[in-house]
């Protein structure tokens, strides 16, 4: 209840540094690093082919039908954010478009992760602007479909002034397709899906990332001689043990 | 692009005689009786065991987040009327409750079907008010939880008064659940789903469902008897050329 | 490719006194006891509350759009048994109605589980005929809306009278559901959904589930009284040894 | 119920000029020109990327598990068409593959749009014949199966000759992944989607198309150069009216 | 990363006051008093009509075929809480029963909020013990199948006893049906969903719910006398002015 | 109730031969010639454009969270096989990802189908490994995120050594993704789904094949010199009697 209708413009962003280190990363080595906590759903896929970023979090709550957080959302974007966008409802129509994405990329930002749908594919294929969406749709908001003059969205006022309905925030904690991001979290995004971590964890889980994939190396190595995992991993005791049973 | 923002009051109703003798059959014999079409997606499911109605559709297109249309269509409600409610997007949204309710049964209407979601399940249980909806949502729409003022919801004027963004009609044409539904169709809903029969083929489908149902009592009663259908369709002959092989 | 077009007559069925011991316990009991195999997907409920059945499967592998293959399969159905449709692709028409529901039962048949839809709920379940089904649909079959002639329907048959096309077949093994069913398996159906036991484990899965529920009276009592599963399943040192931390 | 077992032979196409013109902007512009109707659902995608079309709609009703309706619509596709067949049911078989693609192209199609499966995609990518569609599935129709000779399929005939049983249409409208379609309608589908014009309205929404790209590349020449879309919409002081408050 | 593998014993629940005001509210009025958040997924169903209830959330993070965190919950339940179960994957299997629903009554539990399966539907509504879930599904968890021993299940230890795996939490704060639950917050659950309230806004949450139903009231007497929304609501201005147009 | 923790050693591979000659037609060709069974549904995706594959089945029944089965697969893998993971429940967890593909790759599986969830796609991509699956998701399983010990997982053991619960199996009969697959069996996955063609009739299938594809050359360049499928398959005189007309 405290948190409608608010932009909140200070936010702690994570370390540049661990940020930097987690882009080396993938999104499975870092969600297991972090203890497999904090991925979106699988629902949310990669507009374009190869499609990825790690960045900070701004994060939006928007109603469907209603863009206009985002262009508030805009002026809040620092160089190497990602805009984080929750929906108060399930919703697939395209609140992100081109134009969006061009204020979006002249701001800096590196992506955007949106649990609702986005248009203009094609152009933001060509720019590239990187998005992870639960939906492609043409169609768009009502903000997006007006002129040049100021409109009241979804938002409602009442004769004394006061605002009687819900209006969307900018930098509050969300729930973003099942994962729950605060603003300045890092959010990683390649073809496995995307991860939120949270800043105060974010060198944590570099680090841990990083201890992953050194260990991974060499065990990809042994696999790829032919090493089994059963013996690799010494399962053929437990196995037996939990009374797996071979025969012919 | 000629149906927004529109409200059209005069409309033709299926004949009162067509009406009444088609609320007498299920809706799985008019749907047969019809050539199987009209029928809505099989997600359209009652909110309460055994509602179902018969009458005549008073359409609305809404959208999501957005039930002035609802309101508006409550003036154009005469008593026997169904209110059928086509969502531009996909949305599940809880657009109607115990007062739009209280105001469509006040007008007469018995009974509403809603490409969304409805709420206060509790209240039009007890009233009753039977309703076919896509979902059930404690989630209201903005008019819903405004006090007593004007608010422009979703639609928008730009400074030089002109509408630049759709808004909802009454009594157009709507693809509502799958289903071609016009202002003045027959909207029949039970256990089996929720069928719309076209004014004009009222009379007709009415006919049909009633020799339809003459013909089926003689069925079921050899069938009861034992008599397989097999037999009583004189179905062997076709199986067999068919390439049907009984082995043991 | 042996089993197209196919009707077998004489199944054998699970023994008489394992499947009346099996209808004196729970589906999520039984489906334990066997070691949780055999379970349909959660998607197949019952068409009206409370339907629960115990019965040997009669099974049919049909088309969508044809319920022919239930004709069929009624003059396979003994008392007791319980027909079992898989559909050869996800369909959810209403292929069976209150019409094969009293064929059905005047043969002796207890239930039906359907991987489609159903129609006539009203009149199943004043019958009472319960079923499990994907969906509800009065979308009906060809078959269902001809007079009383033979037709063709779905397969087809060349100027040569060589079948070219699939027809259905009765009693092979089908996968329903998710689950593999071959004819004369229990079928048992209640609140908890649907589970397929093989009919040679039939009885060994009886007095497993029997035991089962020996076992777990007297849990229950244990519970009731307040004592907590942590001490009487010994938790304690397993969850302490996993590293379960309590903190205040 | 009239529209069952027709062929419409005459259809008024939308005029070619506004057809072309069409073909120059987005499913998403034209969407919004439109006023946001007549949009496809999302489900429906391409099955090659960058698959795109505009042309002008001959409409199919065709049945589960039969294509003998798209073989019928074959001869009144003339070059510059996009076959749109709707299911009478939810369907996701193979209802089309490179043998009708073959067809089509040779009559002179450019696309088609189909609210079920549709299989041979790497040949269809190969010609390429661009298609959108609910599903990919290699689970053909009857009518594909078949040798060289007629056959009855899914439609029955009566011993009087008289058809009973609903068989599908060309060129009636039809009801296609939630959107209504005429004949002669002009269907664009690109990366966004899939939009319906209908023929009357085709040239006063290219016209608004055209009006709403040229608004828009001033835009984004302004919010590329880091103008915020809060000043060029001038939000600010709605935003504030509204209730949003900064906090720090 | 610091929340897993921890019990946190000492929660703050929301005051006794607010919870037994709060009660005697609606999910809908209560969640339109909070200003539209908080509200769960619509897939959350009651499994018997007719559920609800509402407490103070003791929160379990628990992992598919794991319900062993459910025994771990049991012991911090006190007479009126409410279990609110989230689950690290989508998954559906039935981790809930009898047998923990007679512990948690025991405990003085007044219903389970649970992302994933139940079972045992027959016994929780006999009992009864009132549930909302994502499904209902048989098949259990690895726990409820073993006897009377420890058992070391998903969660994994090292040989130099590190644990290596995720283990479950309880009282942690979690996303469940894609709301934000902490520990102590207050979920209500009737027949239009569930609603989590914050502990800090509960008494506020109460106090706004009950002015909405006090407000309601006199509407829905003037809406049952005949009196339109567009009027009650002075709706006739602003439609006009959104250029609503009424045609004959 | 037999399959459960057992791995059969000895496996009956289709003919080489046999499973030679598939791979050279699609599968909707095969899935046609063997009279439309085996397909797959149609949520199997390849994971990387163009992933194809046709080899021997070698079978696992997966628990969720438990990728230990998948490494004692790896032990039955032999040059040209395919591993088939079917789960005991939905489930889109990752189970697979680049290190057990490297195993499979150096003992020569050609690919994998997991009714699961898969990640490292970017790696997998790369190598490449074709893999058609339910899900992409970075979320794994308990063995990959452990170091190098023994650890018991998902299945359990009592105290005194008797297996209580169930654990996984390989190379027994399993339902993946509603289709039959026991080990041995042809899969052949391309474009249009993936498709299990039996053992004992894959050189049919494959003769099957290779008739259908020998037949439909000629028929596609009849199509593509502007025949209709009306004429070539004398389709026009069964439209007439089916009762089709043709209006203008």
């Amino acid at each position: 209840m405290n948190n409608l209708g608010v932009v909140k413009r200070n936010i702690v962003r994570a370390p540049r540094a661990a940020v930097e280190k987690l882009s080396r990363f993938g999104v499975a080595s870092i969600h297991e690093a972090m203890g497999r906590v904090g991925l979106m759903k699988t629902y949310m896929r990669p507009i374009f082919a190869g499609a990825h970023f790690c960045g900070t979090a701004v994060t939006v709550l928007a109603h469907p039908g209603d863009n206009w957080m985002l262009h508030v959302a805009a002026e809040q974007l620092q160089p190497g954010d990602v805009a984080v966008v929750a929906c108060t409802t399930d919703n697939e129509d395209g609140m992100f478009g081109d134009l969006l994405a061009t204020s979006f990329k002249a701001r800096g930002a590196v992506g955007l992760v949106i649990d609702a749908g986005v248009r203009d594919v094609k152009d933001l294929t060509a720019m590239p602007f990187p998005v992870f969406s639960r939906a492609i749709s043409a169609k768009g908001t009502v903000k997006a479909t007006i002129g040049s003059v100021n409109v009241a969205v979804v938002c409602a006022i009442s004769a004394k002034g006061t605002v009687k309905a819900t209006i969307g925030s900018v930098n509050v904690a969300v729930v973003c397709a099942g994962a729950w991001v605060n603003p300045g979290d890092v959010i990683v995004a390649d073809d496995d899906g995307v991860v939120a971590v949270p800043a105060a964890y974010a060198q944590a889980a570099a680090d841990a990332a990083e201890a992953r994939e050194a260990n991974e190396a060499e065990k990809r190595a042994r696999l790829a001689a032919g090493v089994l995992g059963l013996d690799m991993y010494n399962m053929r005791g437990p196995l037996e043990k939990a009374g797996l049973k071979y025969i012919d």
